[in-house]
């Protein structure tokens, strides 16, 4: 039986690993390094951070796998589906060639494994093709949980509900009964069409690195500003993440 | 100027201590330590383990904030209120008495301090009242994410959004639009009550503790056996904590 640790290693500082997530990365014996492009420079230079850091072996081989891009155009579900069924042969070969019976598989997921990431979705497709394959998960900090500890908020309102979702889903507009709303993944920034008057952001780009970036405010007072900031920062890097939590101000 | 650190100390294990957090840990010149009684006997265990552990200096000290009882009858956001008001009171008596200026002290907080915890509110309160009190968040693994992690699922389906919510939100019904939902603070099996056909559970116990339990599967089918567990284990140890994610099961 192969074996893959699925290790969340935090979002943007190397001190957001947690101990167990080191004990696991000293367990691996051949890291699967996916390979996206320019965008996810930030990632790469943190996982050759933390490797350098935390794992004490040198022994440890280092495997790349080359991702292929998604399809842009036509229906959203199923081109996410054919990108995972692409991705899973992908991994399945390199699991299948460079893992000996026994040895153990690892990969390093930015923040937490659990949060919009498909790393599980294709191990998963992995075993029901019928690969024997076990693994486990190490939760890591996610950029939900540096967003709200560097703006110093609770997620949550008093006894209310958190919605996590992405910027497509805000483009239909705030969900009413959502309390506080969490948006990722939102490359249209859909915060600014929102029309709702009594909104309050917390706005977070590159949490956790050097470059981190940070706005608060009515969501009147700094749409404007949160655009052009994250505009200059996008073309001064090439790349950005951001995320951003809404929701309504207190009444006065 | 005091200073106060507000440390995730993450959900049960104590390898999900972060690297921030250890050092946080060891920045602390006096440790403010709620005493909430027995339900909270895990946190104290944890507590103990952690300073024993991971903090290096010998001199910190130790100072107990008695927790006075929430008011069960009545408004909830009436009771929350008078609550923190009487916790802010306590709280800054001991900041003003056991810390000098320029001190740091630290307060541990179960999983991460942006969940359905009240520190944060604590201290914004003091602030407001004119205590000049600087502080900092350091995030820790939450609950939800150890949930996520032992059943090894994703907390969102492709896409989806994701609700936190707590049992007496939930009692109010399945929302509907919500695509994934994690339930906390569930004193009253609000899940037991939903009729929607379709609900998958996986629900955790003592989550990151040697007492885990774990139980998963379409809502209808496993429920009694949940309550059951549930009932036996809470009976045995004289206190519960669980949670759970609730999500309707894919078509088949
Ligand atoms: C594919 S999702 C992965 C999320 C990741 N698994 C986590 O737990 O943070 C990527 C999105 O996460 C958010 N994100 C991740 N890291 C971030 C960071 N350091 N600063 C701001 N946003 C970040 C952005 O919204 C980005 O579009
Ligand atoms: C007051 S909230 C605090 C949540 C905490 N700040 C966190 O991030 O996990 C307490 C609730 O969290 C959940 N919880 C916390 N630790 C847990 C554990 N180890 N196992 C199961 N549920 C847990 C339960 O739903 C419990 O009612």
């Amino acid at each position: 039986m192969r074996k893959i640790l699925v290790i969340g290693i935090g979002a943007g500082d190397p001190d957001y690993l947690t101990q167990q997530a080191i004990k696991a990365l000293n367990r691996v014996d051949v890291f699967f390094v996916p390979d996206k492009g320019t965008e996810k420079a930030a990632l790469k230079q943190l996982r050759t951070t933390i490797l350098q850091r935390f794992v004490a072996r040198k022994d440890v081989d280092m495997v790349a796998i080359e991702v292929p891009q998604r399809a842009a155009a036509g229906c959203y579900q199923d081109n996410v589906d054919h990108w995972h069924a692409e991705l899973a042969d992908r991994y399945g070969r390199q699991f299948q060639q460079h893992l000996a019976d026994g040895q153990i598989g690892g990969l390093l997921v930015w923040g937490d494994p659990a949060l919009y990431d498909s790393t599980l979705r294709i191990i998963e497709r992995l075993r029901a093709k019928g690969l024997a394959l076990d693994y486990e998960v190490i939760p890591g900090i996610s950029s939900v949980q540096v967003l709200a500890a560097k703006h110093r908020i609770a997620l949550n309102q008093i006894g209310e509900p958190v919605t996590l979702t992405t910027g497509r889903k805000l483009a239909d507009g705030f969900p009413s009964e959502a309390g506080s709303v969490v948006v990722m993944l939102d490359g249209t920034q859909a915060f600014a069409q929102l029309t709702e008057p009594d909104l309050e952001i917390f706005w977070g780009a590159y949490l956790g690195t050097p470059d981190e970036i940070l706005i608060a405010g009515p969501l009147a007072e700094v749409k404007d500003q949160i655009a052009t900031v994250r505009a200059e920062a996008r073309a001064r890097h090439g790349w950005i993440m951001d995320i951003y939590l809404l929701r309504r101000s207190a009444p006065a």
